[in-house]
């Protein structure tokens, strides 16, 4: 089965909103073994969305709209779909019913009411989080266009629990994917690396560019779910083995997951002392669901006052390295350690710009260093090629901060290889 | 001038990379009056792009494509681009050179050497964190094709230096916007509230969804500056008056860019004390280039001792009401307060879930304490519909712990009126 997405929004176009509905729901499709063939994004305006639906039909099975059903009178969606389906729109008691529990009590807008209209049979999503339900039109020809609303707090519910059963029911064929995570390595050198494994077509291998990592995404369809693991393990083995320790995980959100697991496995915890991460680093590890268990302190030492009132820091290494050094980090890290009395103490201190940089210690300079028992360990990350912004350089730093206790708890070398 | 967007990328339709490049070169269109009518997203499939690539040029002046640029051999879309304008590719002198810089004395992969073949007669544009190069392309008929990289990191800088140039040669009529932004009204209500201000065309006021937030973007267009002017800033000025005090600025980029600027021209600092948020309000506090001015010091206390030990909690607290409670919302603030020496200490502290809510303290209850010389001033959070994930409970509770700074900081009253 193939399918388009067509997201509905004039603030798509200008670019406010960034159209993370799509892949959202190419996710979702991808579990049915649904390929998505096209994205289209139009705005609110009647004409081109009846022609992008015209068009996507004409190619494929199912399309997905994502937007323009809520309650103002740019809100098209619904009305345009139901014309170019040939449907009329009726009034819906279940809508009517759905949307008069929302409100209960709280007084409920004029243009409401549009809301309790649904194309006539279609199958309709129940919104827990707002007044637009979505909508399944089957046409006479059998394609089928089903509309969602745009919010993600409205779409992703509506995905979960109505949508993800209807699409259940209509798909057929086994298909299974794993993604390997690799931190460390860039695109082009993964490329080379797995080589010819990326030729197949099934199972296929193929390499992508996430938030400064590479997934490697294996994927293979058959008939039954043992044919089709038969088919992906030895291509997961090789690669994995290919990449080397730069793969961090299989099936796994992020490199804080794989910590705060590592962590928990071994009935360890970590205390963090973040300069210029400014609590992205804690809060990467609080984003995990129980990361309770193996975090329990962390600060954010903005000043060097700071550094030496809370973490010890010696002033003496504040006015000589200064507080961007190899030696503040490892004071931090050790500090933060002792204070908080965890296994290990996770530090980093750097400039994450614009300002602020100098010849000796340009902006991008960061280094991080890992407290334990015994020992510490420090990574120094550089300014590469152009200066990319303020988050990404703490974004970077906190994955570099994070690989660098990974590769502790598991006994690798702390310098990423170069290959 | 019309526009088109084209992503190239298989990840881009399986989901796995969410199309933040279509939303970042519209907006940098926008800047010289180039209107988005449509965006789309193809794999890495030679047909299936030429097909989108002749049918944008069938409808508007300008392509943009983003993304199938790099050495592997899925990235397509130089060579098809040029196919459909009908230009042979050339090896580039320029190309070569640039290639070679990037790589100084690291080894060059077999692969790249595809990167110093561009279009004929296509501008080029140098690429300064990746080995492909971007192109405009000029068709017999006017009609222009952008070509560009996928890799924000990599994009971003092209468009800032040597894109933007490009455009603003090729533009001319002078448009405008504004953006307000508004936190605690939802879209619907904006909408209500807003009116027939929403029905002009020029100026044009609409409300779009943020994240967690509204944006009402004012937009006008005209000969000149003056004439732009005159015609967004009464709508600009009647737009402020009925949202009343949950707009919080105009053409700022969030909350936390707000509340930093209001801190420094006060000279005031702020300290924070988490715990549901994990260092999420110490993390957006200082991604605001110049924090430092306002801002030394954050904790993230995880458990109830971490909360005694560092921010003097008391344990009679932590027993009888809690670690989710007013009472230790209120200690956690004034504590942090004491310890950073600062004008006011920032509290969260709630259930972010998925797990540990109870019937009383349920998932998504959040305390939010703010601690001053003289008072405190506390906001509650309670789950509203169904559980949005961590991600979004936190996002929340961290937006109104920076609200809740704001209104006190220009005099406003703590609690969003209901409208």
């Amino acid at each position: 089965m193939n399918a388009e997405i067509i997201g509905v929004g004039t603030e798509l176009l200008l670019g406010h909103t960034i159209n993370s509905d799509a892949a959202y729901v190419a996710r979702e499709l991808a579990r049915f073994g649904i390929n998505v063939r096209r994205m289209v994004a139009v705005g609110d305006n009647r004409e081109r969305l009846a022609e992008a639906l015209r068009d996507a039909l004409a190619r494929c099975d199912l399309v997905v709209t994502t937007g323009g059903l809520g309650p103002t009178d740019d809100d098209l969606t619904k009305e345009v779909a139901a014309a170019v389906c040939g449907v009329p729109l009726r009034e819906d008691a279940r809508s009517v019913a759905m949307l008069k529990e929302y409100f209960g009590d709280r007084p409920m807008g004029a243009n409401q009411s549009r809301q309790t209209l649904a194309p006539e049979g279609a199958t309709i999503f129940p919104n827990p989080n707002g007044t637009a339900p979505g909508y399944a039109i089957t046409r006479a020809d059998g394609r089928i266009v089903i509309l969602l609303p745009g919010p993600p707090r409205e779409l992703i519910p509506m995905l979960e629990s109505s949508v993800r059963a209807f699409l259940a029911a209509k798909s057929k064929r086994v298909i299974e994917s794993r993604i390997l995570r690799v931190f460390g390595m860039g695109e082009g050198r993964a490329a080379e690396t797995l080589g010819e494994l990326t030729d197949g077509a099934n199972p296929s291998v193929a390499t992508y560019a996430g938030d400064g990592e590479i997934l490697v995404k294996i994927t293979a369809a058959g008939a039954d779910a043992g044919e089709v693991r038969k088919l992906i393990e030895p291509a997961r083995d090789e690669t994995i083995k290919r990449l080397g320790d730069v793969f961090y995980g299989e099936d796994v959100d992020s490199l804080e997951q794989v910590v705060v697991a590592a962590l928990a496995e071994r009935g360890l915890a970590v205390a963090t002392a973040e300069s210029c991460t400014g609590g992205l680093l804690a809060k990467r590890i609080t984003d995990v669901p129980g990361a309770s268990a193996v975090f329990n302190l962390g600060v954010v030492t903005y000043s060097n006052a700071e550094k030496t009132k809370i973490l010890g820091v010696a002033p003496d290494i504040l006015n000589t390295v200064g507080a961007v050094s190899r030696e503040t980090a490892i004071a931090m890290a050790e500090g933060i350690r002792a204070l908080a009395v965890a296994d290990f103490g996770l530090a980093t201190t750097g400039i994450a710009g614009p300002d602020g940089g100098t010849p000796e210690k340009p902006v991008g300079l960061v280094y991080i260093a890992l407290a334990f028992a015994g020992g510490v360990r420090v990574r120094i990350t550089r300014p590469q090629g152009r200066y990319l912004g303020r988050e990404w350089t703490r974004r970077r730093a906190s994955s570099h901060a994070l690989d660098l206790l990974r590769r502790k708890l598991f006994d690798l070398p702390t310098e990423i290889a170069e290959r």
